[in-house]
């Protein structure tokens, strides 16, 4: 079957631009002497999971226990979570994880620590902590040096708990004052900091221009999307996964509809500086999606020279790619322009 | 299992408000002479499209042929597709669906009908069409009665089509004046109209004073959600499904971080005037679910007296409860506050 024939609508990834994008990264890392550890929520697939590490890769990062658990059973050896695991119903799950992979959990507060505590003990093998700091983003992260210190010695302490450093999301202003502030005071206290961590595709290029860090943690630069390109860190030609759908209807001369919703795209957005609507039609670049519901894409076409038909099939760049992939039980993949096969998303829908 | 200790984070349906939705519903429809045809795209169930059909409705309506397959499989004797079905790769599988159920498929042109046509031959059995019109909403539909008949003709001379009349979503001010119009023109041709079917729960309890309308579909009424209670349509105490999460953060006073982000509860907002945010904690009405990202729920505490501490489980009301079920492989049921099961979305990620 050749990719034009395959039913709609349906993402598709370009395997050559993901080698190109994978291959760029590590070598950013490599040259200026990080740890790359990917975050996999962007694929959610253990064959890339494996060839990032093949690359080169620390080892990788994910947001949920049961997303690890499934690159772990695919043979990932080191994974960082990057996310609180908080209360009794994380403790089994956990442990039964930390028996499968070297892990590290971030936190930033004593209940998480506790968890995981539980967990490394019920499993009787180490798990390693970062404190996550806020370094401007106002999400998670404690809000001093201090507050970090003290939960590092609440890990110190805790037998099969291994204090390893820190972890911001992504890397705001705060990033270097805070790590420097607190690499003095954790010297003070003699509890070394062996990882700096810190995230995001949108400024990772000049991750090596921020003292202290050790640590890449990027996801969309995998496949790159709307946003990113948007954010001037990568080219429309390295997007490596489209959504093909199909003009399904034109009931008036400036309008089609096409067979792409919610459902296919998500209903995020990008930031008014980059453009408008729920994602880029390549092929007419000039036609904005001025609405999405579950199934139906509406497209303004407007401002298009030439317009399509109904029938024809249209290439569009997501927004953000990442929740495209969670949306789609399995993504069709290329190579060299011609159709491998279907690939199902081994870890989509993991929210827990 | 309690449902106090099920791993968050975990949508919940309340069994005994879906059968009071259900049952309020279809008194409507039986009172006023309406057939009543749930739109299945809420709960993707095949449990409760049983029961729809069990406590009277006229059969389901799907939007996909893969989410109608689902449920011709279970057992659903009668499908009209509400979506324009256009191109070579939907033949096949409409032709297979066609063969297991009273297939009745919605469209606003002549590439979807002979789509349709197309299956038709193959599957040996007839199809049944709906001309979609446009009565305000600016998606898909024919603009003019002159186009519906044109379409009818060209479905009236098909074989295996059998035109049965037209339809609408949701029922914008060009309903009544559409129909009328059709009315008189269809009957000048000799074309029975014998449904008019209209759709949409916001709308839903004044369908009985369009006349000429038959039919009423309708989706989220079995759950309801904060955008219809925003409308008015339904009360709190109706909504059926709640997302249960964990506080796993509290970084400073006024802030915590829920564990359900955008792959739970999905980006959708709701009309400013019905509130704030990307969903209702039921637990602190007076929080603000600031921002969702994929895992997280930022969450402004500002406005609450009292407020909730990191291990604590919060119920939300989802904006948008369609998009959530979409996302979630399986959903906790519960009867009279007991949990009896989980149920799997059997016809989740149907997107062709």
């Amino acid at each position: 079957m050749r990719v034009d024939d395959l039913d709609t609508p349906v993402p598709v990834i370009d395997l050559d631009r993901v080698e190109h994008n994978l291959t760029k990264m590590q070598r950013y890392c490599d040259q200026h002497g990080l740890a790359l550890r990917p975050h996999i929520k962007t694929h959610k697939l253990p064959q890339f999971a494996r060839r990032q590490i093949e690359l080169g890769a620390a080892g990788i990062t994910c947001q949920k226990i049961s997303e690890a658990l499934v690159m772990a059973e695919a043979g990932c050896a080191d994974i960082l979570i990057t996310y609180p695991i908080v209360g009794a119903s994380k403790i089994a799950p956990l442990a039964e994880l930390a028996r499968k992979t070297r892990l590290t959990v971030s936190l930033d507060n004593a209940v998480a620590l506790d968890t995981v505590a539980a967990a490394a003990h019920q499993a009787g093998v180490e798990i390693g902590i970062l404190i996550e700091f806020d370094s401007g983003d106002g999400r998670c992260g404690v809000q001093t040096p201090d507050e970090a210190l003290a939960l590092a010695r609440r890990a110190h302490g805790n037998g099969p708990l291994a204090f390893r450093g820190l972890m911001t999301y992504p890397r705001g202003p705060q990033t270097v004052p805070f790590v420097t502030a607190a690499r003095t005071l954790f010297e003070q206290a003699a509890i070394p900091i062996t990882t700096v961590s810190v995230g995001g595709t949108p400024g990772c290029w000049d991750t090596h221009s921020l003292p202290g860090v050790t640590e890449l943690r990027v996801g969309t630069y995998i496949y790159q999307d709307r946003a990113t390109v948007g954010a001037g860190v990568a080219t429309l030609d390295e997007c490596a996964v489209h959504v093909r759908a199909t003009v399904v209807s034109r009931p008036t001369p400036d309008r089609a509809i096409l067979d792409s919703g919610s459902k296919t795209l998500s209903s995020d957005r990008v930031a008014p500086s980059v453009g408008d609507g729920f994602g880029l039609i390549l092929d007419y670049p000039d036609a904005v999606i001025t609405r999405v519901n579950e199934e139906h894409a509406v497209v303004d076409l407007s401002r298009c020279a030439v317009k399509p038909a109904i029938g024809d099939r249209v290439r569009i760049l997501p927004n953000h790619v990442c929740v495209v992939t969670n949306l789609h039980d399995a993504m069709a993949v290329t190579r060299g322009g011609e159709l491998i096969g279907e690939w199902p998303v081994a870890a989509r829908g993991c929210t827990r």
